[in-house]
């Protein structure tokens, strides 16, 4: 029934309506991509469940950097508080807060907006946050070049057959908190592979932990390949 | 953006339609409310993020009923697959899926729709089993008597300040999988508790693990407290 948000059918909301609301938001995300693109800029949208881990995946991203010079932004969306955001300026990323109210994804008009309030020419890689939702952030394009989809091990395997919209559209699938992959005796990788091979049209998956930093190099060189190659320096 | 869901402004849905629908979805829900109440059957509208445990809750409810004969049914929604459906009937819980397709919630129509396949009038209990969301289910009324929030404690002591929607409406919160807490040293239920007490009009919290049992009994007694009572057998 969330027709307007495109994750529904057009039931109640009339077909123009439902229609127009998408193509607007596909114009502002144009305008985004081409600002993105133009700069030189990779635009990750990093979507999960509430909980998932996403904040706690670029705050992990900070602390296991290493040596390497990988210059990060973001926003980050929820529907009240700015903890995330916080969060991540603790971490040494610059970072603004999107507040939806109730809005349950971000839309491509509120990160436009947002990006008149950071510095995100001067990064290499830009995250939006997507509010915590396995649904219906995965309908708005906001201009981004990689979906990413944070899925932790306590959330079951199963979670790509029954949520299929999201994982369809996903790049990578960072499989998250693995360090409590000991306290799950039954979680079965080998089901998650299946179930991802079913939905994600180019399966890809990196499994971390943010507590023991495992599988950040992964994360870390799968964004450096995904980065846009004219502007390395 | 998702404005016919309810859950966001009305920048782009022009405000009738946005009326219209909710006002569709209320007079159904009262119909559904009239037949639950005549019936003496507790309605629950379970939600929670993917992955919260809130099918695992039932399951364990099951095996942890001792000598009780609470009367249990369900409906399971989910955008694919039947799987809790499944699950729940192999537990003994009469069962139905509803397959949303693309969207984010359960409706009332929907769970009306679901009663004409399900022998409820039988029942104590009739469980509606939302999609995993923490957003827009909150929104949308289906008739039940209480709403009651699964919420691991992996996804973060924070997300009732996060997610307020979900929590002000909530009537019970049911921490899940407390057995993994040895596994989570810096979780603070001090912290969670306040959160409750932020955004809930009465804050109420359970603490279950569906594996081991712990809190079944205090659950199924909130649940016997909240019956009916012209119906005592």
């Amino acid at each position: 029934m969330c027709e307007d948000c495109g994750c529904g059918d057009t039931k109640l909301v009339p077909v123009d309506v439902h229609a127009r609301i998408l193509e607007g938001n596909d114009r502002v995300a144009r305008h985004n991509r081409e600002h993105f693109e133009e700069a030189g800029v990779l635009a990750v949208n990093l979507m999960g469940s509430p909980g998932s881990g996403k904040t706690a995946l670029l705050e992990a991203m900070m602390r296991h950097a290493g040596g390497r010079t990988l210059r990060v932004g973001a926003v980050s969306g929820d529907l009240a508080t700015e903890r995330d955001a916080d969060r991540l300026r603790d971490a040494g990323i610059p970072s603004r807060a999107i507040t939806t109210g109730n809005a349950c994804h971000l839309d491509a008009e509120m990160v436009h907006e947002a990006l008149h309030h950071i510095a995100w020419r001067e990064l290499d890689a830009f995250f939006i946050e997507n509010v915590g939702n396995l649904v219906c952030p995965a309908v708005y394009d906001l201009g981004q070049d990689a979906n990413v989809v944070a899925l932790s091990v306590t959330e079951g395997e199963d979670k790509p057959l029954k949520y299929p919209t999201m994982f369809r559209k996903a790049n990578l699938v960072v499989v998250t908190k693995i360090d409590l992959l000991p306290a799950l005796p039954d979680f079965d990788f080998d089901a998650l592979r299946d179930a991802l091979a079913r939905v994600m049209p180019k399966p890809a998956m990196v499994r971390v932990s943010a507590r023991s930093g495992e599988g950040m190099d992964e994360w870390m060189r799968w964004l450096d390949a995904r980065r846009p190659r004219g502007r390395d320096r």
